[in-house]
């Protein structure tokens, strides 16, 4: 639609000089008219004549409302009329104001009477526009009164919207039932209610200077959608300025950090115990193919490699310097490294804006832009790329290579990151510490996991964004060909209280980043104990090509909290087609019940799992499995746990690659049956029914985002 | 209230006499007159005289509607009037309604002209009772229209309700606040609605014929709650009976079950893998130290014990008889048992009603009650109560004594309950089997557990409760005592489907149940695995003495995750006194942040540690601690575990014994600290922020429950 961009323009230049930043109502209709945003029509009549011609203007029934500056109250003075359904009652209407007026307040200077077209009776809803520190301009939409108000029942999206998004607004509340008509009511014309959210959604991407819009309420009925009252705010100040680098740029950097030739630790060291020891040691430990060069002007030879005086000392070029000296060293240090050309910084030194030294750490930030170097950190624990045996960090090394990379903006997390990988035997691509994110941060990472083959899944702990229109651009990207996992801490008020003690980060409210992250396609972890779960999970499962899920279990209680969890993961469990189940039935006792769950009852021996599966997997109806494991003695656990491996394998060696979950109960032998059945592709679980399936639809959250779940 | 018990009953009978189960308007106003419900006053007039005078007896605003059985489209025919005032208009709009009604339809038969009491503008609620089949009589409450309807945002109670339950229904739903006044309304008058769901309460536990009363909508508002609709309807047949025991008889029987002289095995068996034979060295290698019986007509002697042909031939008395021969043969040795005079029978046979065997269920609950027998099963894994080293099981012997005792209605969610006791070494009094419930079932567990010194936390798995009313006796009055934990499956629709398809059980609506066994002081677990880990931890933790919560984290990252889990875990994080402030900052880095979370940065000494917690534990005026740990080669896992059970031990020893919890992020070897802690008092978990904050959120729920936090 055709905006008049320039009516828009030429008037916020004439608000901005008054020095106003609060639109008038007028202005506010301007501004409406100009993006062909419905409002009530409305004109100001100084006669009853005009006011009848006004009313057959725009339609039958009107308003009427004194127009004085000397009432305030206007219905206490007998003001204002509702409802005037044809001329004879305007034009009596009207005499009678005028009249109330006068009676009311003799002195009162009159202005005229105002003639309102009456909205048709519809829903109240509330459409606004708003600029969030992390994610700028956002639009919101939520229904009126109570459900907003009382129940919080609101949505939000990036703007500007395209058709769809602005139709996702609508499914989007938990009381989007009432927009298709309940207890009688037509449904609201979605059309028109999408059409007022992309418009608004265009004027606050135009004008970025419009740092509110409120259009509360709307009327939205079967015949459309009118906003009754406007509200529009101007920014006090300017927007703050974000660098923006091509993905050009942030590639090169990025491959230079995880594929670097050669590393330089400033700050190496022979002292066990010191940092720039554990780092030393981990790169050497760690299997590093490169030339690793440490920096140290007291030192000859550290970890039996030749030590440098300074960085400039080094013959040959320098990809990584990695920094394991104290904050106060850093800005001298860090000249050199620009100085010898050094493409990135890992800033490992804490002492930083975390503990309140902003100006150090502006201080290192201006170096660094000056030298073209790109920083990591500071504060933070190194970072591990594992396709090329790099430990850059002062925590121990870890090999086991794999296909996920993870990030986290704490240390904590890191560490408990590797420990739980370590565990587990999650197979890892990367794990990156961001710490204070001074320049480099997970949008970079995005970007650069996005296209690395090596990586197949990117999980990330994040308490806040630098830049959430870049993360949310890369994240868009990325998540249609990989999983991005994101664990948001500071989810909650108190939750975002602790974050700005910890980073002095603005946690922004979490209904705002929760639905921008799903818009830009991410899966959100709830806790770090998910998170992880996922992220060793995802890369194992393949892509579900449907959303036909079935249970096959042998214990019928493991059945029913599948089944409950499944409802909790928006799972579908089939409807099993008649033929479908005779062909289970086939295979399990008289006295099990198909359908779904299919339940093979408790005592059955491996034929039965192996027959039942067998089936599932082959037949093309249904999409992925679940299995419910009972531990005894006819089928003990490895039994079970090895054919499953074996039954799944064989269809993968067939084509058929489908996503197969288990949870197992039963004695602690199930413990290593699970491990089994996770190195055989199977992500396999004892002691819960949840896990399983809360990974299976952390998948399916996924496919469905990216639009890999063919209809 | 005295209510008018005798005229409903008089109304009631009369109903049946006329064969109708639906009661007419003027009967619902019977009623509601004879329990103090109060509706709008309303009165026939016919005559302009007769209007004025009921009208001037109920107060104005009145409501004026034609009443003639000819008149359909009452509007329509000009034959309503709203809002009149006074006498006059009264006067006139009854000479007006007729005169309209005689225009529209010149025939009309013209009853005359219904006055009635116009009701204050307010919120729409809705109150009814319905008969719930697990429940029985259930009151329901929520707000009118969209509230109820579509976010289905509707609480419900057992009835009878006292005044603290009902006023507690006003604030279960999520639109409580509503209720206080919102957008400028007045609160509404809360104890007019409490009252109001009391009546009915009364009403339907007084004639339990009532199956269903609706009162919809009711106006709510600052002077009263008036229900505008009353729908009244009757059962159409008996409820069922349930068969009733006192606590005597109940203790008397589970005594003898969990702590036997002498037990007999029904088809004890030599053969290994047989049930019989497992059974038979459960019993003995668990180092039961009463008699053991084997009975098997084909054997001398059975696992060294003498074999008898029949239970008869026992020459002593027998406690318990455990069942491990085909269903087929239950029912002719259930009557020997009966014979002997054994009070319990287990049964672990598989085969009766699970499998759709209903009538073979039926028999042998009618041999039983013939005899007096008590059943517990059939189709279960056995019991075990470890106080009497009594494993009646053919699952594998479990012997790490404690005080948790554990039930399942599943046999696989049993064996889940023995892994993790056993990999978890779980302390546990007792695990039971429940299976098909035909006689013993969990209201009977929970009497005996409720008393039994050995125990001291009863965590349950169930998929349906036989009588719900039972139950919830039995936890009302257990739960003041020890935590009671519910994992209740078949939580959702798709949950309930396997349900029934499993057990033959009906599963109730899952609201109704979450609000009901919250009103029993049960704490739900909404997972397998978290009922586990509620059991495990639940014992271990101390009752808290208040609602303050501190967080003392080294890693700023984890406070925040722990924050976030606090706020979602319902507990409040203390807002920290300016002296405690200062004391904790003497013992943390400048850079770290005291306030709370406690953060006391990651590379501190073992002495910050214990100096912080000890001021924590310490403290009056802080009632629960959790730590989150970050491992640093400075204050290793260990060093951190060994440090936090000796400072928390000090502690308890000098009569401090506040719950503590732990997170620990790190490397592998946290997870051996966090075993160490565990064992000594401190629950505590690695890679998870959500585990510990979960646990101490289940403690304060139960706590608060049982009303054991001051205020």
């Amino acid at each position: 639609m055709a905006h008049d961009r320039d009516s828009v323009r030429a008037l916020l230049d004439k608000v901005r000089a008054s020095g106003r930043t609060a639109l008038t109502a007028p202005e506010g209709k301007e501004i409406c008219d100009a993006y062909g945003i419905t409002i009530p029509a409305e004109a100001l009549a100084t006669s009853a004549d005009e006011a009848v011609s006004s009313a057959e203007e725009m339609g039958f029934p009107v308003v009427l409302k004194i127009v004085s500056p000397d009432i305030l109250h206007k219905t206490e003075a007998g003001g204002v009329l509702v409802g005037l359904g044809s001329a004879e009652v305007v034009r009596a209407g009207y005499d009678q104001i005028i009249a109330n007026a006068k009676a009311y307040s003799a002195d009162a200077q009159i202005i005229g009477v105002q003639v309102q077209q009456m909205l048709p009776p519809g829903q109240e809803v509330i459409i606004g526009a708003t600029t969030d520190p992390t994610f700028g301009k956002i639009v919101a939409f939520g229904l009126g009164g109570v459900l907003v108000e009382v129940l919080k029942d609101v949505t939000f999206r990036l703007a500007p919207l395209d058709a769809g998004e602005a139709a996702s607004m609508l499914d989007s509340i938990a009381a989007a039932e009432v927009l298709k008509g309940v207890r009688g009511a037509d449904p609201v014309d979605r059309d028109a209610l999408a059409g007022l959210l992309q418009r608004v959604s265009e004027l606050v991407d135009d004008f970025p200077e419009i740092s509110e819009v409120d259009l509360n309420p709307v009327f939205a009925s079967a015949s459309g959608a009118v906003a009754a009252d406007v509200r529009i705010l101007l920014a006090e100040g300017q927007p703050r300025e974000v660098p923006k680098y091509t993905t050009e740029e942030i590639l090169s950097v990025m491959e230079r950090v995880m594929k670097p030739r050669s590393v330089a630790v400033i700050g190496a060291s022979n002292e066990t115990g010191k940092i720039g020891n554990s780092v030393m040691r981990n790169l050497v430990d760690g299997g590093f193919a490169g030339e690793i060069y440490p920096v140290n002007p007291k030192a000859d030879s550290i970890c039996d490699r030749k030590a440098y005086r300074s960085i400039g000392d080094i013959p040959g070029e320098v990809d990584v310097a990695v920094f394991t000296i104290p904050a106060k060293f850093v800005p001298g240090a860090l000249e050199e490294v620009g100085t010898k050309g050094v493409p990135a910084a890992i800033l490992i030194p804490s002492g930083f804006a975390e503990t309140g030294n902003v100006e150090a750490q502006d201080e290192i930030v201006a170096i660094a832009r000056k030298h073209g170097v790109r920083l990591l950190g500071p504060n933070i624990y190194g970072y591990y790329y594992t396709p090329s045996s790099l430990c850059a960090t002062f925590c121990t090394p870890y090999d086991v290579q794999g296909s996920v990379a993870l990030t986290s903006q704490s240390g904590g997390i890191g560490m408990a990151i590797l420990g739980y990988s370590r565990t587990t035997k999650m197979g890892v691509s990367a794990i990156v510490g961001f710490g204070n994110k001074s320049d480099l941060d997970e949008d970079d990472a995005l970007v650069f996991f996005g296209q690395d083959d090596n990586t197949q899944c990117i999980a990330m702990h994040l308490e806040d964004l630098k830049d959430g229109r870049a993360f949310v651009a890369a994240a868009r990207e990325v998540s249609k060909k990989k999983p991005v996992v994101v664990l948001k801490a500071g989810r909650t008020a108190l939750g975002a209280r602790a974050a700005s003690s910890h980073t002095g980060a603005l946690a922004g409210d979490d209904k705002v980043y929760d639905d921008i992250l799903r818009q830009a396609g991410v899966i959100r972890a709830p806790g770090l104990n998910d998170m992880l779960e996922y992220a060793r999970a995802l890369p194992v499962l393949p892509t579900p090509q449907g959303e036909n899920v079935v249970i096959i279990t042998a214990a019928g209680g493991s059945g029913v909290l599948l089944s409950d969890a499944c409802a909790d993961n928006g799972l579908t469990l089939m409807d099993i087609p008649a033929d479908l189940d005779a062909a289970f039935r086939e295979h399990i006792p008289p006295f099990g019940a198909a359908g779904n769950p299919v339940d093979i009852t408790g005592g059955e021996p491996p034929a039965t799992f192996e027959a039942t599966i067998r089936l599932g997997l082959d037949d093309p109806r249904i999409h992925s499995l679940i299995l419910g494991y009972w531990h005894t003695i006819v089928t003990p656990p490895m039994v079970f746990a090895e054919l499953v491996g074996r039954v799944v394998g064989e269809a993968r060696a067939r084509g058929i690659d489908k996503p197969v979950v288990a949870s197992l109960a039963g004695d602690t032998e199930v413990e290593q049956a699970s491990e089994y059945l996770f190195e055989h592709g199977v992500p396999a679980y004892p002691y819960t029914t949840e896990k399983p399936v809360a990974v299976l639809g952390a998948k399916y959250r996924w496919a469905r985002n990216a639009g890999l779940i063919p209809d």
